[in-house]
């Protein structure tokens, strides 16, 4: 079943808990191109039979302009034109570069996803953000375009990696914490292996998610209010990613930890224990030892600044979360402080 | 005086005949990072002091996304951020770059336009296309995005090269044969030096070709109808101008009299001769040796291909433009006859 939302430019529809074969229904496989990786194309190669299908390598160090480059002269040498649909399956890397491709393609073709990661179900394939990387800057280049729909298939999470599974819960924690007190609940009476094994569980958690990120994004598609909400957990996580060799999820949780913390300082936030204690329940780090001054340094390269105070996300209590200007010179002494 | 036009998604502030000086007023200096490229920069260096200057090479060939790194990458090391304004001073190549960079570079930045060429000022700065070429292919990749501004100072025009204000005086033509018979007769009043002496007389020429395209982009900014009007001369032409090594503007004029020719053959458009000596009145040509095969061959991956047919411009009489459907078989029957 289809459920449709509407964005200040477009709508995308919601093809939730559905399947891979339904997609007939949506698109002309003639003129549709699948953009998938090589981890997920192997898992599931039958799945792309006898369709148009541009297999990248997989990982965030192929979300780059040469990536971009050459999808886009596969798409020439295939003679994609105006009418066709890009697809892209898989986790928020492909998802990324395909919307990405997708807007500038002809200056801008149709796209779908269908996220094959639960960092991809519950977050990176909605909201219309794009982009790549430009060395250790994360999505330094981009577009903001919706896709057309997006379709979930939770089958295709049985060949994901048990970290990629951890990797994604950071996200349902961070959205529990910011906006969700009642989920926060439910995942603490949880474990990850509850949501592997049972199918309706995980599927009623993966579209409640959706919504809540569905929900911030139609307030405020670009950025100016609520949306800055879902940077919980990711200003320093983003600093300390690529530095420290860090999953994305990894970075955020820790990411979280330090937020509830200056939350402490700042708010009199008081539950950074319990907050701390469901992040190691789902089996994320919640520390790390960090060079707080390289730290200060890329955090400054953030696009999050806007000239001399940064916005930092914090919380008041566990669901609410709040955006807190903070002069740069306060940030880095906390900052410093923080180990 | 300034004059604010507005599109779908955005508005555009026009600054007709008015002078470099003025921009101080629209933008801040420290905040803003002037592209243009090494002709300009050498002809009007002067005028470049004291501004946060990324200089180019100059050429067709240099719109790629090669350059696109170039830039974003002095753009991180510059700190641009999400206030930073881009101001792109040239001819097409430049302002189609500098619209391309700050569509991408962190998801979307401001930025204005003065426009350099004959060219640019009546076509290339207006209307939100912007990108770059792919190899062969023009134009291949890049988003549809307005402007903030756009600012005239027809005091550049006096380092212009003698081509570049044939080569501009193509559109001209072409904006008069699609809409403006009035502006077509005055056309054959005059020769191109009486432009170039009488400032009044250019800034009135420059300032209602502007308009013309500025409606016809208003009244179809996506290109679904009006907008492909402005495309008469340019599908043969576009095929002919990289095979040959032609200037646009040459290649517009040969593909101007060719459409003139099918115009004929399809509509009985009694024209062709005024037309033919209009564009030899400007200096440009009006035939060339084509390999038609060739030709047909690049045609049919032209972005305006949608299908088996191919929308090609036509006049029914002088200052009256139509688009007209035309079958590729036909359409490859026609081309190779036309010789
Ligand atoms: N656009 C947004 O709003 C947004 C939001 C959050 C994150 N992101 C981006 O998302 C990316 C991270 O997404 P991700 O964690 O999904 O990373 P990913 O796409 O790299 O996937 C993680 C790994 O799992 C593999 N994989 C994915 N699905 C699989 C499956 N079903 N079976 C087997 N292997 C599978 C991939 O090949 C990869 O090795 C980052 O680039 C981040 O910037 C974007
Ligand atoms: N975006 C659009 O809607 C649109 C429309 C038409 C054309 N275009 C693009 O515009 C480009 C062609 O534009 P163009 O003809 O202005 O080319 P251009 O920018 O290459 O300029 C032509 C030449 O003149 C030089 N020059 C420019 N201004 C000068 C000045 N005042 N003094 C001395 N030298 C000067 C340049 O250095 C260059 O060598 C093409 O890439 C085409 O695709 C875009
Ligand atoms: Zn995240
Ligand atoms: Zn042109």
């Amino acid at each position: 079943m289809v459920q449709t939302y509407k964005f200040s430019n477009a709508a995308t529809d919601f093809y939730f808990n559905s399947s891979l074969k339904e997609l007939g229904k949506i698109i002309d496989r003639k003129h549709t191109f699948f953009i998938t990786d090589q981890h997920i194309f192997k898992a599931h190669e039958k799945k792309f039979k006898g369709l148009n299908t541009i297999v990248i390598p997989a990982g965030e160090e192929h979300k780059k302009q040469s990536t971009v480059d050459d999808i886009i002269l596969k798409l020439i040498q295939s003679k994609a034109d105006r009418k066709s649909v890009l697809v892209g399956v898989g986790g928020g890397v492909i998802t990324d570069l395909t919307g990405y491709v997708a807007s500038v393609y002809m200056r801008g073709i149709r796209f779908g996803f269908v996220p094959t990661t639960v960092l991809g179900l519950v977050d990176a394939s909605i909201g219309g953000k794009n982009g790549i990387d430009v060395g250790v800057y994360k999505n330094m280049v981009g577009v903001i375009r919706q896709p057309s729909f997006i379709l979930h298939d939770l089958a295709l999470l049985q060949s994901l990696p048990q970290k990629e599974w951890q990797n994604g819960f950071a996200e349902v924690i961070k959205h529990a914490c910011i906006k969700d007190a009642a989920m926060f609940k439910e995942l603490e009476q949880h474990q990850l292996s509850d949501y592997q094994k049972n199918k309706t569980l995980l599927a009623d958690l993966v579209r409640r998610n959706a919504l809540i990120k569905i929900k911030v994004v139609q307030k405020d598609e670009f950025e100016k209010g609520d949306r800055r909400l879902l940077n919980f957990g990711h200003t320093i996580g983003h600093a300390i990613e690529t530095q420290y060799a860090l999953m994305h999820g990894e970075a955020v949780s820790i990411g979280m930890v330090y937020a509830c913390d200056i939350a402490q300082q700042l708010k009199g936030f008081a539950g950074k224990e319990r907050v701390r204690s469901l992040i190691a329940q789902y089996q994320l780090p919640t520390h790390i030892n960090f060079d707080a001054a390289k730290v200060f340094e890329v955090l400054t390269m953030d696009k999050k600044r806007v000239q001399k105070e940064m916005n930092f996300v914090l919380l008041e209590k566990i669901g609410k979360g709040v955006v807190h200007p903070i002069p740069l010179k306060r940030l880095e002494s906390i900052i410093k402080k923080l180990q």
